[in-house]
C-alpha cells in the first residue's frame, strides 16, 4: 500500500534525452516517460490497451509515441490518435497519463488522482537551484522497501559501524553523540547531532587540505513522507565554539535522497550530494560522488539482507531501541496518510518542512 | 484448462533418431517420446510410477524402456516388465501411454481419452507430402502462451511495424490492406487479403531473380483449434490482374505452423515453410528458414513480454479493435469446446477445414 | 514439519575455525555457528532482533558476536550486553541460542525445546573416535528432501543401476542378492545384505592390490530418525565361507551419514567414509572420499529430479515395490514421532541402535 497522492522523483533529466522512452515502474506501474519533441515531458502507463505490448518498445513520433505491434498511435495525454486500417477510434481506447514536473535535474511525477497533483506541492530545495552549490544526481537501485532505507537513514548510529571506513569514521560517533533535537512534525521529522572534537571521515578528509586537525561535525537531517531525505552537514574546526554559533572556516555540504517505491520489496533511489566549496574543481564532486556510493552500497548489503529476512519469516516483529523514535514516528505519520487516503480523504497534502 | 481430446505435434522425426529418450512437457505433463528398435514411435508418461525418477533417464531396450534407479522395465504400452529382484508384478504399476502418430516430417500425439483418438482427425495437408514442396521442419520454444502466438497470426497488420524489414515489407501493408475475406468456421476461421502493386518484402525478394519490379500480394490463412495455422501466400507480377485470376508468372508459399502448449504460459512452435519453385537450388528453402526465424524473433520478443504483462497484472482486459474479429471468434469456439469437453461432452473433433 | 527434538548434524569441526562466523539454514532457522575466543561453540539464530540484520555478517568478540548494523552486543548465550548510547537494556533483546555438541569432527545442534537437549542421546559411532579408522569428513548440499535421500539410502538395489560403474559394480546384484535381514526397530531400521562371489566394485577394487579375484560382499546399514545412516561393509575373499564367520582377509569400511534438513525441500548432508587398513598410505582415504563423492553426485542428479517432479505435481502418490518395505517402516517411525511432537507428548528420544 503506497502513498498516491503526493509526488515522487520518477528520473533524472540526462535519462531522456536523444528521444529516450524509458520504462520505469512506480509504485507497482509500468510507466513510459519521455521527453517530446517540443520539449515537454510526458508519462504515460506503459501498456498498449489494444494488446498488451510496450509502448516503450515503440517509436516517438514528435510529442506522440506509436506502438509497433499494430501501430496505433497515442498523444502524450494519453489520447489515441490513430488505428491504422480503422477509421473510428473507440474512445475507451486510451492510455493513462500521470503529471510530471521537472525541477533541476529531478523529474517528479504523481501516481494518485491527477486532479489533485499540485506543483507546488513539490518539496523545494534552494540549493538544487543554486549555481553554488555543485554535485552530481545519481541513482542507484535498490532490492529492498523503501521504509528499509528510510529507517536507515533515521538512525546515524549506523554510521559508526558501517560506515566506520567511509563516510562514519569511528565508533566512537554511535557511543559519545546523541540527536540534540528531535522535532516531530506532521509529515516526518527533523534531527540535529553533533560529534565534537572527533577527527574527519574518510569522504569528508579527501577532499580537504587539512587532513589531520580535529573537526566539531553537525549533521542535521529531515524526513519527510513518503521518502524525502534531506540532510545539512557541517565541518567546523574543533574548539572554536561552533555549538554556540561560531561557524567560521567551516565546510558545508547539503544532501537529498529520495525514495520512490518501484515494487513493495524495491526502490528507486536518486540523490545529490552538494558542496558549496568546489568552486572551479569537480573533482570534489566526482569524489564525493565515489564516496557516496561506497558508502551506500555498505547500507544496500545490510538493507537488501533485511528485504530477505522480511519475505522469508514475515512474521518477524523487530524489537525498538530509543534511536528508533524518530522513524517510528515517520512510519506513523506516513501510515495515517495512506489510511486516509485509502478510505477516501483527500490528504492535506503539505509539502512539509525542511527547515525548521 | 487445454483442450485434450485432439491431436497436437509433439515432435519433429528428426528429434527420434539414434534411440533418443525426448522428454518433453505437453499440456503440463512430462512426457517421453522415443521410437522403438522396431521403428515404432512411442509416448509414454515420463515419470516412474515407482519413485518418480524420469524415464527419459533410463535407458532403451529394443522397443522398452528402463528405469535406472531400481531397473524397473517398461513396454512402450506403458505395461511392466520386469522389476529386478521381485516376481510378482503388481497391476497398477504401469506407465500411462499416449495415442501417437507420425504424419510426414512431424509427429503428433493425443493427450485425451485414448480411445477417442481417431488419426483421421490429424489436419491433412498436402503439399507436406508433396515432394515439388520444399522446406525444412523446424523448432521454436516460447516463454508465452499458445494463445498470444495464434492471436498474433491472426492479425496481418502486425506485419506492417513488427515486420518491415523481413516479412512485411513496408508499413503500407496496415494503412492499404484489410482482409478481402473473412470465413468463420465451426473450428476456427479463414481469412483472405491482397496487397496490390506493392515491393516485394524482403524475405521474398532474397530468393527472387527479380528485386525490382512490383508484386501483387495474396495471403489466404486458416487457423483451426487447438492452435494449427497455415497460410497459403502467392507474389504474382503487378497489375497482370492476378486479384481477376490470372496467375502467370506467380511464385507461391506454403506455411503450416503448430503451437502446442508446454505449460499454460508456454509453447512449443513447430513449423514448415514450403515453396514450390526451387528445384534443386536448396539455398531457397534455407534462406526461407533463415528469414522465418527472423520474422519469429520479433514476434517472440513481443509476445513474451505480452506473457509477462500479464502475470504482472493478471486483471489487464484487452480492448478489441476491428481487427480483432477473428481472433475473437477462434476463442470463443476454442472456449466453447474446452466448456463441452470439461463438462464431459464428447468433442465433434471436426479436422476443421483448411480450404473452403 | 521436522522433528526438534532430536540432534541433528550442523556443521563440520573445520568450518569454525579463525574466528568464522557460519551462517547455516537449519530447520528452515537461520543458525550462526561459530566457536569463541575461549574454545566453546555456540549456536544463535542468526537475526538481530534489532532490525533483523544478520549477527553472522556482525564481529566476533571474545565469545560473543556484536551486530555490525547498529552496534548491539550478544553473549553465546543470546543475552543482549551492550547497546551503543543507551544504558538500559530491555529483557526482550535476546536472541534465542541452541544446544551444540562436538562428537569427533561433527558438530551437533538440537534446534527443539532446550531444556530435553540431553548430549547422551546423542548416537555413539566408536569408530569415529578409534584411530585405527581413517576418513576424511565432507558435506554435500541436496536441492532435495532429506526423505528422498532416506529413500535412495534404503534400497541397495539402486546401486546396481546408479552406481554400476562407481560404488554398485555390476546390475546382477540387484537380480541374485536381497537383504538376508531386515529388522524394524523403534527408531529406524536395519538391514543386512550379501553379494557372493562377485567381482571388486570399482571403489574397492581402486584401493586393494588384488583387483582380479571374486570377493563376498557384506553390507548392514541402519537408518535411524531423523536422518542417521550407517553402514558397515566387508569384502572377503569369495568362497572360503565368509557367511558362515571365516573373515580371514577381509577388508572392511565403516560409512556414517547425516541428513539434516535445510528446508522441507533442501538438505545438508555431511558423511565420513572410513577404513581400518590404510595406515599411513593417506591415498586410500582420499581415493575413497573421491569414489563416494562420485557415487552421490549419481544420487544427487536422481533425487534432486525426484524433488523437482513432487514440486510440479505434489499429487503425485508413489507406487511401493516389495523392497520398498524398510523405507515405509522409516517414514511410518519418523511420522509418528512427528504427530507425537506436534501433540506436545515428550518424544522418547531413544538413541537408536546401530548394531543389534
Amino acid at each position: 500500500m503506497f502513498l498516491k497522492n503526493c509526488w515522487y522523483v520518477a528520473a533524472l533529466d540526462h535519462e531522456l534525452i536523444d528521444g529516450k522512452l524509458l520504462s520505469r515502474m512506480v509504485l507497482g506501474e509500468h510507466v513510459l516517460l519521455y521527453r517530446g519533441e517540443s520539449g515537454k515531458i510526458y508519462a504515460l502507463n506503459d501498456r498498449c490497451p489494444h494488446r498488451g505490448a510496450l509502448l516503450s518498445h515503440g517509436r516517438l513520433e514528435g510529442d506522440s509515441v506509436r506502438c509497433m505491434y499494430h501501430g496505433i498511435q497515442y498523444a502524450g495525454t494519453g489520447k489515441c490518435l490513430q488505428i491504422p486500417g480503422q477509421d473510428m477510434i473507440p474512445p475507451k481506447l486510451r492510455v493513462r497519463s500521470y503529471p510530471v514536473e521537472q525541477r533541476s535535474h529531478f523529474i517528479w511525477i504523481w501516481m494518485g488522482d491527477a486532479e489533485a497533483a499540485d506543483p507546488a506541492l513539490i518539496v523545494d530545495l534552494p540549493y538544487l537551484h543554486d549555481p553554488q552549490w555543485k554535485g552530481i544526481p545519481a541513482y542507484l537501485h535498490y532490492d529492498a522497501s523503501y521504509l528499509l532505507i528510510v529507517d536507515n537513514l533515521s538512525d546515524f548510529a549506523h554510521l559508526a559501524f558501517v560506515h566506520t571506513r567511509t563516510l562514519g569514521g569511528s565508533e566512537e560517533y554511535a557511543y559519545v553523540t546523541k540527536p540534540t533535537v528531535i522535532e516531530r512534525q506532521q509529515r516526518g521529522f527533523r534531527v540535529e547531532r553533533w560529534h565534537l572534537n572527533s577527527d574527519p571521515p574518510p569522504f569528508h578528509k579527501k577532499v580537504i587540505p587539512d587532513k589531520t586537525s580535529k573537526v566539531d561535525r553537525r549533521n542535521i537531517a529531515t524526513m519527510l513522507v513518503p521518502g524525502i531525505f534531506t540532510m545539512e552537514t557541517l565541518f567546523a574546526p574543533a574548539g572554536q565554539g561552533a555549538q554556540a554559533g561560531n561557524l567560521a572556516g567551516a565546510r558545508e555540504y547539503r544532501n537529498c535522497q529520495f525514495m520512490t517505491p518501484e515494487t513493495e520489496r524495491t526502490t528507486h533511489f536518486f540523490w545529490s550530494y552538494l558542496n558549496n566549496f568546489e568552486a572551479q574543481d569537480s573533482t570534489i564532486s566526482r569524489s564525493l560522488l565515489d564516496s557516496l556510493i561506497e558508502g551506500f552500497m555498505e547500507d544496500k548489503a545490510i538493507i537488501e539482507r533485511q528485504q530477505r529476512t522480511l519475505d522469508e519469516d514475515p512474521s518477524f516483529q523487530m524489537l525498538a531501541i530509543l534511536a528508533d523514535a524518530p522513524l517510528a514516528h515517520f512510519r506513523h505519520v506516513l501510515g495515517k496518510l495512506i489510511d486516509a487516503e485509502q478510505s477516501g480523504k483527500r490528504s492535506t497534502a503539505l509539502p512539509g518542512t525542511v527547515h525548521a
